[in-house]
């Protein structure tokens, strides 16, 4: 074990604070890290602040993880002292379940699924892990991803979960061009959505409620911007779109979207609502054979593939930087949705 | 024009009763055909009893036809005379659009959609659609289908409509043997996705609420049968069936269902409730990357295909024949899900 330090929560009402932790020493298979980077998700929110279930105090969140290789583990073959690393939103899963054999670790089918970065069981300390708002992190080599050189190392750290949470369902439904895909809403995964979809070569129409997003949204790399609250808007698009990719969590009509899908296509949830949807309208799915389907981040090699595609093709996230002891700003600005389009900490401001 | 006869009711609460009425004569691409038998089918009582929009009375339902033809039109190639054929929910579409031109005429995107074989506007006769509770019938070769000569021909008619929609999904979602695949609901439309399922290959497990049906669904190909209000029956099969075909309409959870699926796992609806469904848990679609959808009868191209299929694996529907004046004493048992497993009525009691 040895000390490090970074930035928790004792409570779900208590402000973060300076917070000095143990982290295992590097094992056979691992890597240590020190970290650079670190997105600030919303769902570091929810478990920071207890409004998912079955948070653990003190809580470090963090899941958008870059940083530098510092020490390697005898068995490691990956990676080198120096490597410009990533870690994401697992650290671990049981790696013999079918989902985990397949490479799709984040539906891992073992007792309690994969070992996310934060607050999960931790095997190794008995406790639970502490995430990236911290100054280093030990991850299994099997679990931590090459960044590419050639990227503003800061704006690559989103793209470890807003990254892969769009691109993995993109292409998963297999988005390409010569299709129109639609994406829901403008925050920190619409906006990589919007921007992978458009890579990919598809019409990519962006969704919003807000009518100030749509040159954002035409800069990020939207063919067009429809404000979905304008039915006629809407109307003009019935019964066209390949897929549509709806990054929205708040309690939303979905038939709005589905019945914009042509026959066959598919509205994909990445977020779940705080309160249910409304209940989807069965037959704008029978009469066009439509479906509704959810999508959960990536496994780690289609995450690397991820990566390696947005270094190929210059793809990162639109940031705004804080420092450590600016989070609890963050997350007051994050409610409010008033971000473009995703907070990064620079962890070297956990040094001053 | 001939004059032809049939059922009809006169308005939304009046039985059914004797009407005369005017078929086109046979056109250069019609067949013309003697019914033999025609199923019934809870939309034909739905439609009768106006409890859908847009009845036009009178009324004359039925779209489970099986007759033989007597006539054919100058340019028909597919029918001669004397053959033996069926007509299903489809008499016509707009045959140019690219569901049309994909064979999937039941998605036709022209205006209006396909012609349903009754209460659709008919372009023949400027009225509307008259069905097959009745003594013959006109229809274009192109949406008339061949009916294998060596199956009880009573028994065919269902499949003409409860055939193909529990075919065309379970062939669009690709079931087949190695996989595991539930049945929800033992009435007309589940007890043919039982056999049809079965005669793929697949593991089925049938879902009822009533422990009266197990037998019967052992009978009919099911491999198990499970009593779905019995959570701990349930429970053992969770995260277990590659594909689930929903054929209750009435309003239940369908996260019971969703939760039993594999990961990439499908659930789909052929029916669509009288009251929504509560809305389904998105964290149960999320998780495992499952999909609810949505199938509409078959097109044409599919019916033949699983008419063929039929007659290739013996499959028919069980039924209960009834007389032509025996149809309200029939909607009146349909009602209370009393009849195993579809009424088809015998065309020849309405000479008597």
């Amino acid at each position: 074990m040895f000390k490090t330090y970074g930035y928790a929560v004792q409570s779900a009402d208590a402000p973060f604070a300076p917070f000095a932790f143990d982290r295992r020493d590097t094992g056979a298979h691992d890597v240590r890290i020190d970290i650079l980077y670190c997105g600030v998700c919303h769902s570091d929110l929810h478990t920071a602040r207890g409004e998912w279930a079955g948070t653990v105090y003190p809580n470090v969140p963090g899941h958008e993880i870059v940083g530098r290789v510092t020490e390697v583990g005898s068995e490691v073959t990956k990676f080198k002292v120096g490597a410009l690393v990533g870690v994401g939103c697992l650290v671990d899963s049981c790696r013999t379940c079918p989902s985990c054999q397949e490479g799709l670790e984040q539906y891992c089918e073992g007792p309690g699924g994969f070992v996310g970065t934060y607050n999960a069981p931790d095997k190794h300390t008995g406790g639970v892990t502490y995430g990236g708002y911290s100054k280093s992190i030990v991850v299994d080599e099997a679990f931590t991803l090459r960044v590419p050189e050639n990227l503003d190392l800061a704006a690559v750290a989103p793209l470890l979960c807003a990254g892969i949470t769009t691109y993995s369902p993109l292409r998963h439904w297999n988005v390409r061009a010569g299709q129109k895909v639609g994406i829901v809403g403008l925050g920190g995964l619409g906006h990589m959505g919007v921007k992978l979809a458009a890579a990919f070569g598809a019409h990519v129409v962006l969704f919003t409620t807000s009518a100030s997003k749509v040159e954002d949204a035409k800069r990020l790399g939207a063919h067009e911007v429809v404000i979905s609250k304008d039915p006629q808007q809407m109307a003009k698009h019935a019964n066209s779109f390949d897929f549509i990719l709806n990054t929205v969590a708040a309690s939303h009509n979905l038939d709005q979207f589905t019945a914009l899908l042509k026959r066959d296509g598919t509205l994909t949830l990445v977020g779940v609502p705080e309160h249910a949807h409304p209940s989807p309208d069965v037959a704008n799915l029978i009469f066009k054979r439509r479906k509704l389907a959810g999508s959960l981040i990536g496994g780690i090699a289609e995450t690397q593939e991820m990566l390696d595609f947005c270094g190929k093709h210059g793809i990162t996230s639109d940031i705004e930087m804080i420092r450590m002891d600016e989070i609890d700003k963050a997350y007051e600005r994050m409610v409010k949705s008033d971000v473009k389009y995703r907070f990064v900490i620079d962890m070297a401001t956990l040094d001053i």
